[in-house]
């Protein structure tokens, strides 16, 4: 027999799981990326949730990213009073993966977190691709709404009980696949942030539009989701 | 409890789902093509129908492609009156994605969609691999014919419930590992359609092969599946 | 409800499986290979086996391989009776394979088949890495054990239902991680006969260890699974 | 009907796991590893624990790791008692899988186990990336910590059935592709003896570091398990 998981139980695992993600997203592209490339980099992103949502998603539900907390909220299968709690510990457990991965990678003689990148979002000079302004906006809103619709019906009644972990995984890989060249790949404030603070300079003052646009495009995604689909779930 | 999706919800998650996978494997290749490869590119492919297959599946039955809807259609899986209205959704969607990925690529100086090719199949000069018209629809013919053999056998009543959308999403990877070079993969008309009209001339020109074929290739499975393997699903 | 396949049923399935595999994992190496390089070809053949192992695997319980067929019965979980018909029909959608992607290959200018290799296993001098005989010899015999240990566990009545497709598919994609560079792996002797024919020379002199080891192997599966590991199912 | 498997069965069963481990992860990195790269390893590694714990892991569990049995027995999901059994079936498993691919991997002209590295851990001039100790350290026991919160998470009463196989395989995957230019991914005691014996030399110096630092953080995950996330199973 099991029991509901505790308020702080549920907090721990969003804070272990967004740790995680950043650990193991950002930690493979900044110790791996020359040796892996942007499919690694877009397989390791995927695989901490996957693993993080069989492992943590029983407890918490399983968001690790405060945009997917605002989209479930939006589509009423979370409370927005919980919200403030867990966007709190996501951000919490994503800074520490980013102090934690900021002293393993100065391990490495020659490392600097603000030369580097560090992992971290941008757009015009600092996207890798050089987009400019809207192109990763549009760009962060789409997949991010994208990634709530998978998320909303992967975990939705209607389907097969289990899968929702490798589903939702799996589009977080291809959501890298697609945009690594845009953005860098934000989709998820919590993790944007993580990193910009030891990043600096540029990335940190840019990091507000990994903040608002995966917000946007998440909200629009759980109107959207119980509007179109007419999910009850 | 769950209700039956209506109609429009089931237009609404073939549109969405047939963008989806225009925006995530069209996508992959314009944006990212130089960075993550063949191998990239057909896992972008295979995870988009696979998360959609969780995602929208539940709603429509999760086609995403005209050639899907006429096998499943041969095979008696699915009733010809409600065809049409699943291919215009598709189509549409598949458009739509073409469209947003066009602005989304011109946010990058010195892109042109004619010029790159914009992920549109073709034959001979068109081809990646320069194979000729007949070794395309060989191509096209018998991967689609395999494709649809996968969806009917693992959708089928006897096989294991809950992973038709792994098998099915991971048909599609290999799909396009095998025959990218030969012609770039289709084996879904809306998907070829979707890049054709913005890639125009040649693109255009060609794209009655990517139509024909895999609609073919569908209606040959659909009826060998209840010919030869004797499903009564 | 669902009834027994028939015979012809089973065989029928069992041809267009190995067809697949061979259509799938020797065509990306063949079509693909100087794009996808041995990761994507590991990841063909392992997805050629999870694709048909849902697809058609229901029908005949899929074996697509003269080795587990072998492995299986001597197991005892398939009766010896019927062996000969599978390896015959498993021979035979190989060949038929292997002669569709000669087709296709010989449809871009300059193709060889005896060039190129067309895909075919080797040792010493058509090792692709240059391993010895026994070598080659060793690899072959321990990883088609480990292959079938793999499906007579992944099977039994103790293993997740549903799940044995996805290990079995991928347990294939890491034997050709591992020993591409050595024998180009076969641990499949119709996945080797179905283009040692088309291949000629030495790839048909050399093609009976390839036939004869991936044998012994699974045999010595068959009979240690049910002594060390003592299974019932 | 299934019977509870026998002690001896259940050695058996880690043994081969780990022998399986070894062969498939160690092997692809000594094989193979110039044609398929760190993603190639890290995916070797991680497909070896997903194959046999649905193959082998109905059986004993699925340990095939001495960190793995501590981090279960910390959290009272393993009997103490059982554990020396299991970490010396694991260490033999992996040591005769090390000589196994000694043997194969000879059979190429000029190879050397030593001047090779033959797949062995280490830190400082011996860390693929030129890692400090401290940072190596710091890596395996975080890593070896989150492997094991996935374990015992995935495996929980409360989580899907018959995905942790799916889970725990692809944790080890993106372990690997965080951390091989760190320390070449030990997280298993038992993988880093079964190549360390034959490496020799400093491998063989520094690989108390692989014994130490995994079983730290495993037992670190075993305490916090039932701490932090209040699992009861």
């Amino acid at each position: 027999m099991t029991t509901h998981p505790s308020t702080s139980q549920k907090l721990s695992a969003e804070l272990l799981g967004t740790f995680w993600l950043v650990l193991g997203g950002c930690g493979t592209a900044v110790l791996a990326g020359d040796q892996v490339g942007a499919p690694g980099i877009a397989a390791a992103f995927g695989l901490t949730v996957l693993t993080g949502a069989y492992a943590f998603g029983p407890v918490s539900g399983g968001h690790f990213n405060p945009a997917v907390t605002v989209g479930l909220a939006t589509a009423r299968r979370f409370a927005w009073r919980d919200a403030p709690g867990y966007v709190v510990a996501q951000v919490v457990g994503a800074t520490l993966a980013g102090a934690l991965l900021l002293a393993i990678a100065s391990g490495k003689d020659g490392f600097s977190a603000s030369a580097s990148g560090f992992a971290s979002n941008g757009f015009g000079d600092r996207s890798p691709g050089g987009y400019g302004f809207w192109a990763v906006v549009a760009t962060e809103v789409v997949l991010t709404a994208f990634f709530v619709l998978v998320i909303l019906g992967a975990s939705s009644k209607r389907a097969a009980a289990g899968f929702s972990g490798v589903a939702i995984g799996l589009a977080l890989t291809l959501v890298h696949l697609i945009s690594i060249p845009v953005s860098n790949t934000s989709v998820n404030p919590a993790r944007s942030l993580g990193v910009a603070w030891f990043a600096g300079g540029d990335a940190l003052a840019q990091v507000w539009v990994f903040v608002a646009a995966p917000v946007i495009g998440a909200a629009i995604a759980g109107v959207a989701h119980a509007l179109v689909l007419g999910d009850e779930a």
